[in-house]
């Protein structure tokens, strides 16, 4: 008699701490992907189901947290006002994800010694 | 003039998932450490303010989506029905504490390397 192996598989979830508390985690990066996509906070918040209101904290919170500002705000042009990332912004976006590769690839390695 | 380093940590949590969906996190391995400690699904339930009957459908689906049971209850006895963890659940416990620990230790490396 033969058992059937089943496949499990390790996951993770990555953030990012600082003094205050919870700083960036994978919904926030979404959030700074779409403001870059998007050009403004509104469609930003529109595509991912978000309220205006909540997005624009989530920037407010994540620019007076960060070194430097990671959203910046453009007032007037031809569509009204809109936000684009910082150099900062878009920095903090390659570095989340380079960390996430990171631990995925160690990951990978180490689901090959699990044995639930 | 000084800027004043903040201090970001890399956070994470794992899960293990299986071919149905999620199996095993550390919400489901506290229920596992709870019952041993009090000897039944009942109490481990209080213990960490879960309702009995969610309690249970978590015990029986670990139970019948891993390799062999991890939760063995006891009819009868002086003190009313109880429960207590096979040897697989005890060794799941510890399989999914170590893996917790290596990954933090990779982590811990990895932290010296972010730039946020």
């Amino acid at each position: 008699m033969k058992i059937r192996k089943k496949k499990y598989n390790l996951r993770v979830r990555i953030w990012i701490d600082e003094e205050e508390g919870p700083y960036l985690g994978i919904g926030r990066i979404i959030l700074l992907e779409k403001i870059k996509k998007t050009g403004s906070i509104t469609n930003a918040a529109k595509s991912i189901k978000m309220s205006y209101r909540k997005a624009w904290q989530l920037v407010e919170d994540m620019n007076n947290r960060s070194h430097l500002p990671l959203v910046k705000k453009i007032l007037g042009g031809k569509n009204g006002s809109g936000a684009e990332l910082t150099k900062e912004g878009e920095r903090i976006i390659k570095e989340f994800y380079r960390i996430e590769k990171e631990i995925n690839n160690f990951i990978k390695k180490e689901s090959k010694r699990i044995t639930f």
